[in-house]
């Protein structure tokens, strides 16, 4: 979920420079336009860790924009006058009416989460404020407001290092209070309660930009023009969606780093050291299955990847360390009539299998956030939601004991290259070689796009996605075979109990 | 919630036989449409008390539609296939494709239900079944399925009446089982967590329709005609709504018989009586809100009723009884502008009350269901949803040690006209008639429809509707004096620790 915004990403002062006019112009005539249309009102919620630089956000936005269209209001502390009624009306009270922006600095999420994190509530507490939280932001968008919400993000290194830098600047010190290096010792805490709050409730109406923190240039400008996109959008775009859902884009991140180009492809294996590696881990991978607990448990295999990223070669080198009566291959193509009569999810549901089994799925439902929307098979609301769709669905998976396991296979353009070309002449290979996997490849870029959106999006703590780097087949087979034998021996050495519910 | 399934509805023979080959012809037809479209599917999910005939039900429907196109599925015990898979497997496996219909007998609420009433679960337990299952229904209708969900519902007394006669005549002994009788024992519980169940998962996209079970020819022909008239509505209007809602209709009961006909308006009171009671329940009043627990509580009044029913009176005499400093009168008329531009709720959340103070809503947030719902104001979409915001709204207040009293006053059409004469004769009161109160007359009929919608869809445990007989003023306005007392009296005695959530 954090994967993105661990990265170091950075905007360098010449550019920040020439950016900011230009951004800062295209944002008042988005409010501009906003404020006589009196269209709706934009609602943009500032969450995310101590440090990463809300309040400077908020600073800076006030500063950026027309004092006359927009209002920040700092949710700290309630007032008396506040705890006198019910939580929401603080916020109730705080709306922007249509045509105005309002700057919230802690939002609803605030109180539940550090009420979670010092233990004076439980997960089921939280769970029903985030619900409340959810219909509140339901309410709102089907009233017709467009809600942003950021969540600035830095990890613990990252945390502890803007903290002291803060901490030592004699003009920036007063920031930095006792609570903050509190809070940063509970750093791990937070963020597994900060995770299952982003994925409860980043929805198709409302869902939440996780943006690192640390570089001001960076954040200031992402923050500021995706602000100005989405309003520019929705002012573009006034008629509501046949399904309801007319949320903030997706755009790609203004300094074009994202975690496919962080993956180091030049990593190898020599052949010598794959096979004794391969044999040790399908050694490994064919006694955990055969454990006695393995039967309490499931496992089920996503493979995604680029097109000839090696994924059947993969998958092979898993099924021949299994049981052949436990173990199903699903290869997910265009779905069949009877599929197409049923719900999306219709078609993975009939394939999960019993406790004690393994399927894998070569391709899966991720198509629906990959070829599907690269290719406009379905509307944006329906991969909009499907986001929080495929968390749900995987959530009743590992609810259930079942390992879920994710792995994206990526080469690069040129090694695919490489691969069609040699499958072109090959002759048993040629029928591997099609005309769609051409055209794919023309649309490299969107797919990138909707790669790192769907592993920021569905990369959870119970079942994270693995980025595997595939130039080397042999590299990637045994990086996948030892993630999935540490996987799945975590998942025996602490078997939770199943909930009656 | 159940005030309208437990009026005794009944549908004589003659009425029935005459009725049923209409329907089933037009419920054949409905169903051919539908497979021969192949537009949707519909899942009809049939949940209620045992021996409110759920089982009958659906040996009915099965009777009545073509069995090519219709699928039953008795939810029971999970079978060990379906135990070794997460819970919602043995649902997605039974869910009809397009162009038919599924019928469940027991549902996704059906073990939340009885692990809850069982006390294998809590409270939060049961509320993250229903999140999920609402989840699913979401995902479901998002996916174009027609979601039709009945709550056959007995009262105490029926439900025991009902499993006495059947275990009486031989050919039904069987079907009462010990388990039945130990349910029965427990009917008060499951009563309060059908309830939570029903306001929590009763969506615009999918509300529940709560049908008395007592007379199997009503039962059979209000499920039946639901049907098919949803079918059909949703045959004709084939585009998705603007907000993504296309529910089943809300229709009239089929027997003609509602809530507001079972009103004995002849009830008086003579005028000395009125006097010795309103000084009795004004002064009870003036202590309740003077005891110091009242710091603690605060109180909100909904006014609703025909025109010209004497909400003002009755308000009148409440304030009369108060200290001026701690209540407000809020009449709500159409929205200002300032308002418009806020969601709907805004203008009733800017005045709710601190805590020890009491304001009182001369209408209010019900509008929607009711004025904007029969002139058009809104969409049906917007009406409907209103429905859970209001319960979410409402749910919030009450969570605040808010007492939430509603009360509708009722007066016959006659009296209506009587009292508009009288105030056209009355110069003082002549301000008091206008065009628009005329008009409304006109739509009584459409009025009955929505205030019984109303109390049916918005009546709940925790802030119940008090539907008061205005005929006679002075019976009226005790009548609300003493309900609010005892409501008052009734939380004071009961003060909840305030949750930190």
């Amino acid at each position: 979920m954090f994967e993105s915004a661990e990265l170091g990403h950075k905007i360098d002062k010449a550019t920040y420079d020439k950016e900011v006019p230009l951004l800062r112009e295209a944002l008042l005539d988005a409010q501009l336009d906003l404020a006589q249309s009196g269209m709706f009102p934009v609602i943009v919620l500032l969450g995310g860790v101590d440090g990463a630089g809300r309040g400077e956000t908020v600073n800076l936005l006030n500063e950026w924009m027309d004092p006359r269209h927009v209002q920040s209001h700092g949710m700290g502390e309630p007032s008396d006058e506040e705890l006198d009624r019910p939580m929401m009306w603080r916020f109730w009270r705080a709306l922007p009416p249509k045509g105005k922006i309002g700057v919230f600095l802690g939002s609803w999420y605030t109180w539940p989460i550090l009420n979670r994190v010092n233990g004076v509530t439980k997960t089921a507490d939280l769970d029903q404020s985030l619900e409340r939280a959810k219909r509140l932001e339901k309410m709102l968008t089907d009233e017709g407001a467009l809600i942003i919400k950021f969540w600035l993000h830095l990890s613990k290194d990252k945390q502890e290092k803007r903290l002291k830098v803060l901490e030592k600047d004699p003009k920036t010190r007063w920031r930095v209070t006792e609570r903050d290096w509190e809070h940063f010792k509970l750093y791990d805490k937070f963020r597994t309660v900060h995770e299952s709050v982003i994925r409860h409730t980043s929805t198709a109406e409302a869902p939440w930009f996780i943006v690192e923190g640390e570089d001001p240039r960076y954040r200031s400008l992402t923050i500021g023009k995706m602000i100005q996109e989405a309003i520019r959008k929705r002012l573009d775009t006034p008629e509501k969606q046949p399904t309801g859902i007319n949320a903030p884009p997706l755009l790609p991140s203004i300094d074009h780093l994202h975690i496919l180009k962080t993956l180091d492809l030049t990593q190898k294996i020599e052949k010598k050291k794959f096979e004794e590696e391969l044999e040790k881990y399908q050694g490994k991978l064919a006694l955990l299955t055969r454990d006695p607990r393995f039967r309490e448990i499931t496992v089920v295999l996503v493979f995604e990847g680029n097109d000839a990223a090696g994924k059947g070669g993969s998958i092979r080198r898993i099924t021949s360390a299994l049981d052949a009566r436990i173990y199903q291959v699903v290869p997910i193509a265009a779905p069949t009539e009877e599929e197409r009569a049923q719900p999306y999810q219709w078609r993975f549901w009939r394939h999960i299998p019993r406790r004690g089994r393994v399927t894998i799925f070569d391709r899966s439902w991720y198509g629906r956030v990959l070829v599907e929307r690269v290719e406009g098979y379905c509307s944006e609301a329906d991969w909009m939601r499907a986001y929080t769709e495929i968390n749900d669905f995987e959530a009743q998976l590992t609810r259930h004991n079942i390992v879920v396991s994710k792995f994206w296979l990526t080469i690069s353009k040129d090694e695919q290259l490489r691969r069609f070309k040699e499958r072109e002449k090959t002759g048993f290979k040629r029928y591997k070689i099609t005309d769609e996997d051409w055209r794919n490849r023309e649309k490299w870029d969107a797919y990138e796009q909707a790669i790192c959106d769907m592993v920021d999006r569905t990369s959870t703590e119970a079942s994270p996605w693995t980025l595997v780097e595939a130039n080397d087949k042999y590299f990637a087979r045994i990086k996948i075979l030892k993630t999935l034998c540490s996987q799945i021996e975590a998942r025996l050495k602490n078997l939770p109990k199943n909930k009656a519910t």
